[in-house]
């Protein structure tokens, strides 16, 4: 019989479904992905090519004083820095100006370069430039609420294949984000705890659904996973935003985004993926009950009328199942 | 400068994006769809062929016998119609027994049969049997919400080129629903309004988003349009559930659902997209607050990491322009 499982904190419904149920090798992408350039002529994110973006707010460079992680503003920002906060209501039009910052964060001078192919240093600076820009987002009074994420390959929505991620830092607070944390407010309330340090507690308890463990973070298929090898990356330190991260977390968190990638690449031949740094809202980081966490979702399926309609997910995957594959693909 | 929306009734937020925005035209999809026969020898929905599906739980049959819709159980269904709801709550294992009805509605015995060509009549018999079929799943004790959808292309998640519709009735109320019931329920405390009865006068007085009035249905694109062409069909009068439709109401949905279609048929090249009917759950349909549409989704674009991480959307349009254009498409 099917089983329709909640996660604990975001109180979403998910079927499990058995009847459409397919095996972890099953979703292996057969897509055929051509091999990259290291340099290509036309990209924009190439080094020599600086002129066709807007002027860098961030930057790191090696000894040779070559670029090797770069921010620049993106040049078609679904926000804008300019302007001022207005909220308007007007009988049934509620808006808001759309202020904030939308950035490009190049993750390499190199085109084909690939989280689970690079050295663990770089994968370390390109969290460190999250961080710089994280915090830099927050001393914006305008911005509400920072997302950083990653969308890699077209099923994913990247429109660039030059490695990069995104910063949009929002001048509202969504409501599912509010949603969220007025839930693991009641938690903490009736429990006296964190509602995601007591998912991480279990998932480590129980094991079945670890994906990757090392000093500082654990990656695993949570319980209730929307949909097949969907991850989470959680610190094990409770800290409710992303820009408390320590610099020894983030070297952890290198190594452990690092190997979970590698897992998801050698795993299924190289899926689409999205992933997103879920943090509290700005002003709001010291709450005792809210952790931030990185949720890894593969491309691997669609959305249909049901899932759009209901806010629940099928997933045609059993989440015990997918982690023990992970867990056994060999990397490094 | 970009405008950030919310949707009176939802409270999603959407950013209008005008530095990405595209013109209605430019949404026009450029995919080659294959002519499909009357018929198809492999066809499992098609005439002559019941025996490779499971027996039908509601038919319509014209004067010569021959069945014109007919209602199937999902032989992949995400939910079973056999066992015992049960809620088990053990640590951070939260789950529910996959019980509930998983149905498949074949809308024509024509294999190549589509709503912007086919007569009134037809339509209304399909709206018929949404109806029938509701009422039914209403009547399982187990059911909490019953939601009936139609996934139209690839993109919108059909695997069956055979048209056709589904009804998927689930033993939980998602929170998504949960929290449009609870915001509508203070709104009515506060204005002693219905806010969809408030949104839809309001359409109507403004007028710049509408695109077919009939008699008792509306179909606009909403305010906050969460992407290109995102329309609701909202009934004049007002209902909670979907299963309170008149007779007069059914003939009236079917003419407003064909114009609908028939102007992004011919709007836009026959793209795919998604239709929703949100109903309240069951045993609460005389909520004075709340009120059921249709919610239509052309799958003309991506999310990505940004909408999946905040729950926010980008619409690259502008529903003033989308509704405007397609106001201009004349059909029949």
């Amino acid at each position: 019989m099917p089983e329709i499982r909640q996660n604990l904190a975001t109180k979403e419904w998910v079927i499990i479904s058995t009847e459409r149920a397919r095996r972890p090798e099953d979703f292996k992408t057969t897509q055929e992905r051509k091999p990259l350039p290291e340099f290509s002529e036309t990209c924009p994110f190439c080094p020599g090519h600086e002129e066709m973006t807007p002027y860098e707010t961030y930057v790191i460079r090696d000894r040779f004083n070559q670029w090797k992680v770069r921010v620049i503003p993106n040049k078609y920002p679904a926000v804008v820095p300019e302007g001022t906060l207005q909220f308007s209501m007007d009988g049934i039009r509620r808006r808001v100006t759309g202020v904030g910052i939308a950035e490009v964060i190049i993750e390499s001078a190199m085109h084909n370069a690939i989280i689970p192919n690079m050295p663990e240093q770089d994968i370390e600076q390109i969290i460190a430039t999250y961080r710089e820009r994280y915090i830099a987002a927050e001393k914006d009074s305008r911005v509400k609420l920072v997302m950083i994420f990653k969308n890699y390959g077209q099923a994913a929505g990247a429109s660039v294949e030059h490695p990069h991620s995104q910063l949009i830092a929002v001048p509202v607070v969504p409501f599912n984000t509010r949603f969220r944390i007025e839930e693991a407010m009641r938690y903490f309330d009736e429990t006296g705890e964190c509602v995601f340090c007591k998912i991480l507690a279990e998932e480590l308890r129980c094991g079945e659904r670890i994906v990757v463990e090392t000093g500082s973070f654990v990656s695993f298929v949570p319980y209730a996973a929307l949909s097949p090898f969907h991850m989470w990356i959680v610190p094990r330190r409770h800290m409710g935003a992303f820009s408390q991260i320590s610099d020894l977390e983030m070297c952890d968190l290198a190594k452990n985004l690092k190997l979970t990638l590698s897992k998801l690449y050698h795993g299924l031949n190289n899926p689409d993926y999205n992933f997103m740094v879920r943090s509290v809202p700005v002003k709001e980081s010291d709450r005792e009950y809210y952790h931030w966490y990185i949720t890894i979702m593969p491309r691997l399926t669609r959305q249909a009328g049901f899932e759009i309609g209901t806010g629940m997910s099928i997933n045609t995957s059993f989440p015990e199942k997918d982690a023990a594959f992970l867990r056994g693909i060999a990397v490094r």
